[in-house]
C-alpha cells in the first residue's frame, strides 16, 4: 500500500507559497510572488535552470546574453531570486495535498504548509528504452552536451532527435566531433529553419532519416549502434568504439504526484490565470496544457501564476 | 477628408512578415519569426525598447543583468534582434491595410507589403492634461528618470502617480532629489509591497494621498505647483522654482488605426494563438487585451505571435 505522508506527523515549516520545480517558470513566479510581499519556498529536486539550465545555448529568449549557456543563465536565475528573498531548498517531493485552505508538500526531508502551490516542475526527457541504454549511460551513451562535449573531442558522436532540443545540442557538439550523426525516424528534420540550416552548411555533419537507433553495444563503452530503417525494417550495425551518444526524442511532463488535476495527455490544464481547477493550485511552465513550450512562455506562465497566487494569498490572509 | 494611403501607388517592399512596435513583444516576435526562415521586417516609431527602454531599472524578468536598465536591456534587445537577421526601420506608421492575402503597411517614409502582421506597438503614457503641461515640458516638468535624474542632484522632486511604474522612478529620483514627494490620488498607494517598502524607508520621501497636480506655473522652468484634495477640493500652491516634475498615470494603448479589430476597452483581443480575427493578423504585448502586463507577459505573447505568424506564413506561400 502507498504510504500516505500527508498524514505524517512531524515538524511543518510554513510559507505563503510553495513553489514546485527550479526552472524559468518556477523562479520567474518565486521572483513576482516575493516582490508582493509573501514569503516564498521554491522545492527543487535538482539545480536551478531545469532542462534549459543543461542545454549548450539559449536561444531566442530576448535579452539574453550573447553565446549564453544553460549554466550561466541558471546561475542568473538562481542569484535574482536569492536577492529577491526567496528560500530555495533542495528537496524532492513524494506527495502533495492540494485541496483545502492549507496546503501540504511533502518532500524527502521536510513538510511544508502553505497557503497555495504552484506546480512548476516541468518535464523530464524521455528514455528510448532499448538495449543497452542503461547498463552504457555515462559510458558513451547519453552525453550531456554542455559538460561532455570536449571529452568527445576528435571522435565520432550521434545525435538521436530531430526537433529543436536535438539539432541545438548537435550543431554544438559538431564543434568536437570528428564526424556528427544525426538519426532520426521520420523522413525528414522536424526542428526550426535556423538550426536546420546550420547544420547543412556543417561539413562534418550527415543527417540519417527513417532510422531508429534500436540498440547500444559495448562492455565498458559504447563499441557499436544498431540502426532500424523504419520503412523495411533492416537493422545496419555500426561498429564505433569510443563513439558518443546524444539522445532527445522530447519529454513526458512530471505530473505523477497531480493526477487528481484532470490531466489531459498527461498535462495539467489551467486558465489565462494560471489557475488549476483548486483554489490556491497554479501550473505554470511546461508543465502545464498549451501550445508553445519556450523558455519565453515558461518565464511569462510563472509570471502570471506568481503574481495571482499572491493576490490569492493576500487576499485570504497569510 | 481622410487620405487613405493605402491606395498609393508608390514602390512596395516587401517582407513575409511586418512587426509594427520595436518594444518587448515585437523584438520578441521578430527573433522567433526570423528562427523560422521568414524575412522580418519591424518598423519602430522612436527607439526599440518601448516604455521599458527608457525606465531605470527593469526588474523581475527572469536572468536579468544586475542593475540593469531600461537603456541596457533594449540595447541587448536591438542587437539580439540585428543578429537573428531581422530588418528594423524607424518610420512611423500611418496606415495599415490588414484584409486580404496581402497586407499593406504604409509609414511616413514608404509603402510596405507582407502576408502577415502582428500589431505589437504597445501603450503610450498618459498625459495629465493639466495647465502649464505643454507649456513646461522639458522645463522641470515630465522628467525621463533614468535620462534627467542627475541634472535635479539636490533639488526637490515630485513624482505623480502611485502605481509600479511611478514608484519604481520614485525609488531612482530620490537618489537624486533633496525631496522626494510622491503625489497620489487615492488614499493609499497601488504598488506592489517591495516597492511601497523601499519607499517607506527612505529619509528623504514623502507621499501626498487623495491629492492631484491640476496645475504648473512658471515661464521658463516649473516655479509653482498646484495640489487640489481630491475630497475637500481644497488648493494647495507650492513654490518650488527649479524643482522636477516626474508623471506616471498609466497607459493608453496605441490602437487607433486598428478600430476595425473590435477593440475592448481600447486594447486588441487575440486568442491563445495570439490571433485576431483577421487572418494573418496578430496582436502581442501591452497593446493586447489580457490580464498581466509585464515584460515578461509581452516576450512569451511575442515569442507566441511570431512562432504562429512564421507558420501561418509558411503554409500559405511567403
Amino acid at each position: 500500500m502507498k504510504k500516505d505522508y500527508c498524514k505524517r506527523k512531524d515538524k511543518k515549516m510554513r510559507y505563503d507559497l510553495i513553489v514546485i520545480g527550479g526552472g524559468p517558470a518556477g523562479i520567474s513566479s518565486s521572483i513576482y510572488a516575493a516582490s508582493r510581499g509573501v514569503k516564498v519556498l521554491v522545492l527543487e529536486k535538482e539545480q536551478v535552470g531545469g532542462i534549459i539550465g543543461k542545454v549548450s545555448t539559449v536561444t531566442h529568449y530576448s535579452a539574453l546574453m550573447e553565446k549564453e549557456t544553460g549554466s550561466t543563465f541558471a546561475k542568473r536565475l538562481e542569484t535574482q531570486a536569492l536577492n529577491a528573498g526567496v528560500h530555495i531548498q533542495y528537496e524532492t517531493v513524494m506527495q502533495v495535498c492540494l485541496y483545502g485552505t492549507e496546503k501540504k508538500v511533502v518532500t524527502d526531508q521536510n513538510t511544508y504548509e502553505s497557503a497555495a502551490v504552484i506546480l512548476a516542475n516541468g518535464s523530464s526527457p524521455k528514455n528510448l528504452n532499448i538495449p543497452g541504454e542503461k547498463q552504457l549511460l555515462g559510458k558513451g551513451m547519453g552525453l550531456k552536451a554542455l559538460k561532455d562535449g570536449n571529452l568527445y573531442e576528435g571522435r565520432n558522436i550521434y545525435v538521436v532527435g530531430g526537433g529543436d532540443g536535438a539539432l541545438k545540442e548537435a550543431l554544438y557538439l559538431a564543434g568536437f566531433a570528428r564526424k556528427l550523426t544525426v538519426i532520426h525516424f521520420e523522413n525528414k528534420l522536424g526542428a526550426i529553419y535556423e538550426f536546420t540550416k546550420k547544420l547543412e552548411l556543417l561539413e562534418n555533419a550527415e543527417v540519417k532519416l527513417e532510422k531508429n537507433l534500436t540498440a547500444v553495444f559495448g562492455k565498458d563503452r559504447v563499441e557499436a549502434l544498431e540502426l532500424t530503417d523504419v520503412v523495411t525494417g533492416e537493422k545496419e550495425r555500426i561498429e564505433d568504439p569510443g563513439c558518443g551518444i546524444f539522445t532527445y526524442i522530447g519529454t513526458t511532463p512530471n505530473t505523477e504526484l497531480y493526477k487528481e488535476l484532470d490531466l489531459v495527455d498527461h498535462y495539467i490544464p489551467a486558465n489565462e490565470k494560471m489557475e488549476t481547477k483548486i483554489a490556491g493550485v497554479y501550473a505554470a511552465g511546461d508543465i502545464r496544457e498549451k501550445q508553445i513550450r519556450q523558455v519565453a512562455t515558461a518565464v511569462s506562465d510563472g509570471a502570471i501564476a506568481g503574481i495571482n497566487s499572491a493576490a490569492y494569498i493576500l487576499s485570504h490572509g497569510n
